[in-house]
């Protein structure tokens, strides 16, 4: 991939202030940038690397394109335009047309013209896989499952049965999609299971990471809004539904039947108990605990702070007598006041 | 499927009151239950909503009966009788009859006459499969394993060599059983592999959820006693001993060589340290670390409580003050003794 | 597998005490090995064990030689002389010689002569596999990927393209390497993606456990260094660097461009957040966040100790109240120092 700097520009939608001949061939950050290759500023921190960069051109705010060194492409919002250049110089291999020999597609199963299935991929009966979408190899999509226009099903990926997936989904490899919830009854000792009825929901321009887990409904379905982003190892219980637009980040965990709002986002390692309604614009640090619902958007955490051990050690001794410690603070100030 | 609700009541070894011959096509929440659907009602805080369900009959206890709008079916244990219910109306696709033509079985495999192999699954040398059994597309099953009778192993489950599954076993997809547990010896900052050697025993009516793993033993067996239900992404580290009719919920994780008694519960997120002995009947909430053995049945915890990020911020502040915060405590009530 | 007690204290460069003609088939712990078995103490608290053991010979520091019920196998280092002999008695199944004739090779890829490649397995363009590496069933490996020397892909792992391995790296089952970095660019609430143009590079003697996780670099590589040993369901972000000899417990997440240095031990269910440098030398403990850079080597610990749950509720709460706790602390040493 080359092109020049002008084009480039063009495509992107920015101004350009340099050379428009300039010939790029690749992306890179401001402190590994050759000659050649575009960067970019987004965030400030960086700022300092402007003057050393040997980028070709740097993406950047307007009030900093005069400490570029070299050429600028003058965005409103760099970190965007960053993200539609590295489009540009994507070079993910496809997933070659047409169904390989190896793969099983099961002969009620319709597949657009257009579909690509790898290898060893496995389609069930009655599925529908719409124009566009690539089939990695090794995949397994079990009977009645819908995929939408232009979705990516990397390698591995297991779908149970109707699964439905919108437009322009991702999904990354090892994800399992649709196996059942954790459901059963206990009685006398021992679980009954709990047969999961409904299946999964996922809206368009969703992108779910690798070896990550969502469940189907035990009654209705498992909901995936639109333009959801899901990372690695996450956990999506049964009935579980998340609201168009948020973000939730690796190794999180969303037990049962809760509701996450709209444009909220999760980061890494939080959990959230079963049966909560967790509000719109909701953002929860990392390896929080959630186990009640939120009711009023903002920040939340739980945890405490990283300590050297033999410090922590001390402040973990008190912390389990902390309501004794209350008490006594209390009481100390009732004899204070009786002195007063 | 379609079925009397007189049948139904015979069928569930429930009392019926209402008209026998109402057909009844499905199950659902009594909030979305439609006419021809029964529902449930298990938890209390639900039943408000038995006046406006459109439900045709609803599984309660006696004492509700009375309350139901339309049929009542009336049970000791509503949720068991709702899992038996759920269990007549599943309609999860079996694996076809047979060993499909992609199935890679090795010859000296013992394939029970009903078993069912999906497509593009391997089955290793001198493996048992029993009767009744269905194996997913895509799994992989490797040497010396035995997989008892009414098993199922849904698409791109992994078993190691010497893992040896009960009678009905469910093990979701991209489950990984057998793999090496984490054994290393150091020396001169390098890390000596200890090959493990033992293997993984699961017992019967075993569910393990889907993108779970459960490593084989160093010296010795890992064991799942009977009745044990495992959610998903859970790790089980080498030489565990996971109890008879115990449960651990998603992103679980146990360390290598403990125990964890009979009737056990351990929440989403719980993570327990390795060597430990957790007796019967203990209950683990969410995200808590387990670092000491339990000798007490009960339910613990670690961790703190969700709050505003600002609010948290000064809590975890003051915690690493807490050891001095305990200490002043001491002298101000020292002080205060002189005084008085 | 039998040898005797000469050969085996030959094979494993250790001063015998003791009958050398003894007939040795296994290796077990002190309290279930049996007549014919050899076992180690490396753990002082087991001790007590030796002198009940039927062990034929056990593997021990010189001091305790005289302490051994049977033979002695006398090792300045047990623990590291009790994995060179786990290997000895290792019977895991190797994946046959050859390619399975159901496996998918891209006629551009280079395959070692005696590389094996098992069933299904898929092998795309342009990638090499050198000498003696072994490919398990369904692994599938994308384009223009590199598989050093002695490798072991174990059965369903996931390579992504542009991935490459040193030799003597290991991956167990599910694991997925190089799938897309977790990069999204908001813009009027919607996020869009980032293309993910760099890839993945692990060194020499490398373990990776089974489910993991590895992202691909957004610009430029994630790098795994030599002798590092991963466990299983770790989420290892983008960008990440881990230094060499580091050992990552099962369940522990480190977030994007993060780097670990040499030498250091992450232990089970950590998080590691985003953008921050950790030192060599540092320990980690179970489940603890680090938020911050860490600068100094040592161990490092955050959250707090189990607790029965009605102790933990009232801590629990009370954590809440600290910063009132310490204010109100602080009033009344003014209030006594007023008196003073």
């Amino acid at each position: 991939m080359q092109i020049t700097l002008g084009e480039l520009a063009t495509k992107l939608e920015v101004e350009l202030i340099g050379d428009a001949d300039l010939i790029i061939s690749g992306l890179n950050t401001l402190k590994d940038a050759q000659v050649g290759e575009i960067s970019f500023l987004a965030n400030p921190s960086y700022q300092s690397q402007l003057a050393d960069s040997q980028a070709t051109a740097v993406i950047v705010a307007a009030d900093l394109a005069d400490q570029v060194n070299g050429c600028a492409l003058v965005s409103a919002n760099p970190y965007l335009t960053f993200a539609q250049a590295s489009q540009l110089f994507n070079d993910r291999p496809k997933t070659k047309a047409g169904i390989h020999p190896s793969a099983v597609v099961a002969e009620s199963a319709e597949i657009a013209a257009d579909v690509s299935i790898a290898a060893n991929a496995v389609i069930g009966e009655h599925c529908q896989i719409k124009s566009g979408s690539e089939i990695g190899a090794g995949v397994v999509i079990s009977d009645h499952c819908v995929i939408g226009e232009n979705c990516q099903l990397n390698p591995n990926v297991t779908l149970y049965h109707n699964v439905v997936l919108g437009n322009r989904v991702t999904v990354h490899s090892g994800t399992v999609i649709g196996s059942d919830g954790f459901g059963f009854a206990p009685d006398k000792g021992k679980w009954n299971k709990i047969a999961q009825l409904g299946g999964v929901r996922i809206g368009n321009d969703v992108e779910v990471g690798s070896n990550t887990t969502i469940d189907r409904g035990a009654l209705g379905d498992t909901v995936i809004e639109d333009n959801v982003i899901i990372d690695n190892q996450v956990q999506i219980a049964h009935n579980v539904r998340i609201g168009e637009g948020s973000a939730i980040a690796g190794c999180a965990g969303i037990a049962g039947s809760t509701t996450l709002g709209k444009h909220c986002t999760v980061a890494g390692g939080v959990g959230i108990a079963g049966h909560l309604t967790i509000t719109d614009g909701v953002h929860i640090s990392a390896m929080t605990l959630i186990s009640k619902s939120i009711t009023e958007k903002g920040a939340y955490s739980s945890g405490t702070a990283q300590m050297p051990m033999a410090d922590w050690r001390r402040s973990a001794t008190r912390f389990r007598q902390l309501d004794s410690m209350a008490k006594r603070l209390q009481q100390i100030e009732k004899n204070q006041k009786g002195k007063a």
